[in-house]
This record gives C-alpha cells, structure tokens and sequence, in this order.
C-alpha cells in the first residue's frame, strides 16, 4: 500500500506519527468506520470505489466543521478474500486523500473476517463551523444536488443496476473541504454534512442551536427524475448544509467549485423542528435515511 | 456509555471534536486495532479487561515516543451477542482513559460481526523519543518484568488457566506514560514499548538506528517463574525499552512508579543486529513473539 501511495504516506512504520501543531487556531478529529456488509456490500462497488467512498466519508466530517486536513490514519481489516484486491484499496484510498489534499500519516492493519475501514481525520481550523451557532434570521443554503446516492442505493438493494448519474453519486461523493473554507470565510454561521438526508442532518443543526425552520421542499435541489420529499430524506451525499446571516454569492461559489449552492429556507426562532411545506401546504416530514443495513 | 464516562467524555456527537492544539512542540498520533478472534478471545477476560487491555494497547503508542496524551478517539464495532456487556466495555475503556490521564473526545459505534476497538491516540511532545536515535555508548534500559504476559498467553492457549499474577500481567498492562516522561526528562535517546518482545521490539531500534547491541539474557528481568529466553520473547508486555547516553537512576524510578528500570545492554556500532548470549556464550535469538492468532 506504501508503495501505491508514495509521497502521500508518511511517518507510517514507528509507533506513532509525530506532525506540527496547527500554528493557530484549533485541531480538529473525527473518527469513521465502514464495514462490508454494515455500511457497504461487496457487489454493488469496485475494491477501490469501496476504499474511496469510505475514506470521503471520513473526511466529508472535516468538511462539516469548515477544517483544512493536515493528516489522517487509517485502521484497515482486510479479509484473506479480499487480499487481492489490496492495490485497489490502497487506490481509492489515496484518490481520496489526494484530492483532499492531506497525507496518511498512520496506520494499522489487521486481519478480520470483515473488510473494514476505520479512518481517522486530523484538521485545523480558526474558526470551525459548529452546529450550535445559527440564528433567527440565517438563511440555510445547501450544496450540490440531492437525491442520487438514495436513488442508487434504492436501486442496488432492489437487486437492480442504478441509472449512471446515481450511481455515480454513490460511488464517488466528494467531500467538500474547499467548498466549506470558502463558505465560512463568506460568513457560514453553522454547518454539518449530509450523511443521515438533509432533514435529519439540519435537525442536528436546529436542536444544537434551538432554532426552527421551514423548508419549502420545491426549492430543495434534487437531481433529475429524483422527487423533492426524496431529495431530502437522502443520506450519504457528503454535500454540506449551512446557515449564514448574509446573502451567500451562489454565482461565485458555483464558478468557483463547478456546485451548486441554493438557498432553501431561513432559520426562525421558535420550538427546535423543521418542517416542510410544498405550496404553502405543510408536509410530513419523512423518516431519517435508512442507512444500508444487512 | 457516555453516562459511564461521565467527564473524561467531552465533544462526542458533533461531526468532529475540536481541541485546543499543543501550545509547544509536536502533534503525535497514532491508531491501533484490537479485534475478536484476531487480538483477542472472549473467553480468556472479562468484557472490561478486554476493553481496558485494547485501549492501553493505543495509549501505549504514546508511552512509546514519550507523548504525553491530549484525547483518543474510539470507533467500536459491538455485535448483538456483546450488547448486554456495553457497560463493561464502556468501564474498561475509562479506566485506560483515566489512568492515563486524558479524555475521549470522539467516537463511531458500528454493528459488525465482531467486538472491536479502533482506537486512536493523540499526544504532544516537545521532544518525541524515536527510534533512530539510539548511538554507540547508549546504555539500554527496560522498565518492569518481562514474560508474564506471554506466559498467560501459552496458558489460554493450551485450555489451562493461567497463574494469578501472569493473567494479571496478561489483562491489565500500563501504558508507562509518566514512566516515559521521566525517562525523556532524565535523558533517554531511543525508545519503543514491548508489543512484539523485547529482542523484537529492541531490533526495531538498532535497525532504525543502525547501531547493534550484545544482551546478556541473565540480565533480562524476568517474572519468578519465567525464563530469561522467555521473558525476552513475552509480546504485549507495554513495557518501556529506552537507550540513555547516561546512566539513568534506576532506585529513583523505583521510587517513582513502583516499577523496576534494569539496564541490559550497551549499544555498539557494528551491523544492525540484536544477539543475546549467557555465562559468555551466545544463545540463538528467538522467533518473534507470536501474538495471538485464530
């Protein structure tokens, strides 16, 4: 696996890495496994669409925070059954890290009965986007178009082949570390990724934050042939949700990253929920995404 | 098992935990695994042994370099046949946390077909105790007494029970953090904890620093019962092997920690090699420690 990586390993091998502080601001961690057969089955994804997607997974929780990567270290279990497909791995595993812009810094590798990854993200930050800091008056924008990592997954546990712009989605999220930088140097207040479905991950944000808000589920961006109540129950996309007490310049953004940004709904003080409503009508709020689960 | 944790939990259920970085010196990060039927078996310890032996195996990747801890992140992996135990689990992993002095600061709880414990370390240090490090000169040093913990091992292994104070050794090791403060403070050069045995372990060493070193077994201190062959052998030990340009006070370390420092070799330059010999004669180096392995 050293190999594959090159330069983006190092300090793999003592006991420990031993790397600079962040030389302000704070260190952000966050810790994220996946598992054959929890998070993921082998016949749906390539070895190195597994290794990828499970290491934006990890990462995706920097994004959340608006933290640039300075390192991560991965725990990797790696099944005789899946030996050889262990250049895979490490592939996906460093297009990942690559386009992220961070190195692997350590790791551990285990025989098991599961192909697992258990990846540790190490960030900085001076100013990390937390839950707990939208107000009354914030307006809520959210990233990039919603609805194709469910319609996948929908697809693969039907036993079905997922349209290709789905699938795509599923296979090759991004974790949207630059896109979170710019968001918070333009004013985000709050943030966090879309990994339970926009409802239930901007739930996180207005209990954290006591607030409420109403989202007119026609102006959540959902991905073509994809229904707008879907779009917000789809987990797994990895695009962020933020809150902003100023205009948010989504032209600038879009030209900038190539994604959308889209402005939904603003924050209201009142009882902590978010509801939805379609033509001025209120609409029951679905059921948090059901993560795959064998 | 936050309610268990009580205050040495802190910022768990955000994306990420943000943590003030190091004011001086390094960031040192290290992850480490311990899984069922691969590290570990159910029926050798208790369920909070099991989670107290496999989280002061990650702190003691700290003890290794001299890091002094700042937070470790727990992803584990808790099948349904280990649910009714979470209490234990969650006990066993304070009582590594608090002996070490830090906190847990993130986490991941994952269903999967076996118990494991994905545990990630951070620590800082002004002055990380490598490997490379060791020079010609060094007096080699071993914290505690070596052999009890392969000797419970052997016993698992072959269905016996294990004698009280070698299944002591087995399910309740230290990761010798403050140990390994002292010995940095009062000059140690080189260090590595035991996990593969002593000659393993010192190998490391000489190879990273190119230097070699003669041991003379009868010197190895070795739990009554054990032999010297053994006790250099005896993996997952998490004592503390350090070189020292000077002679380092072992009575005032015994007075410190209650724990034995033995000087037990003198690095030399020559080939990158450890050799042992006893009464003047060589002896044939031992295999590796053979950790457990379904």
């Amino acid at each position: 696996m050293l190999a594959r990586w090159g330069d983006i390993a190092e300090g793999i091998g003592d006991d420990a890495a031993v790397l600079s502080s962040p030389k302000s601001g704070s260190l952000v961690v966050s810790t994220d496994a996946s598992i054959e057969n929890v998070h993921f089955r082998r016949e749906w994804l390539s070895a190195q669409e597994i290794a990828y997607r499970s290491t934006v997974a990890a990462l995706s929780d920097l994004a959340a925070v608006a933290a640039k990567p300075i390192g991560m270290l991965l725990a990797l279990t790696i099944p005789d059954s899946w030996r050889y497909e262990i250049d895979s791995l490490a592939d996906g595993i460093g297009e990942a890290a690559r386009s992220s812009r961070t190195k692997i810094v350590g790791g551990d590798l285990s025989e098991g009965e599961s192909l697992s990854f258990t990846i540790t993200v190490l960030g900085e930050s001076n100013r990390p986007l937390l839950r707990s800091t939208a107000r009354p008056g914030d307006r809520v924008y959210v990233t990039g178009e919603l609805g194709g990592a469910q319609a996948a997954l929908s697809s693969f546990m039907r036993g079905e082949t997922p349209a290709p712009e789905y699938r795509a989605r599923f296979a090759h999220p991004v974790a949207r570390i630059q896109e979170a930088l710019w968001l918070t140097t333009h004013g985000a207040s709050a943030g966090i990724d879309i990994s339970d479905g926009l409802t239930a991950d901007l739930s996180n944000i207005v209990a954290a934050s006591n607030v409420c808000v109403s989202i007119d589920v026609d102006r959540v961006p959902a991905m073509s042939g994809v229904t707008p109540l879907d779009a917000c129950a789809s987990g797994e996309e990895y695009e962020l949700i933020v809150s902003s007490p100023g205009s948010l310049d989504a032209a600038e953004f879009e030209r900038e990253f190539g994604v959308a940004l889209t402005e939904i709904a603003v924050i209201e003080a009142g009882k902590a929920q978010v509801q939805l409503s379609s033509k001025g009508q209120p609409v029951p709020v679905p059921e948090g995404y059901l993560h795959f689960s064998k």
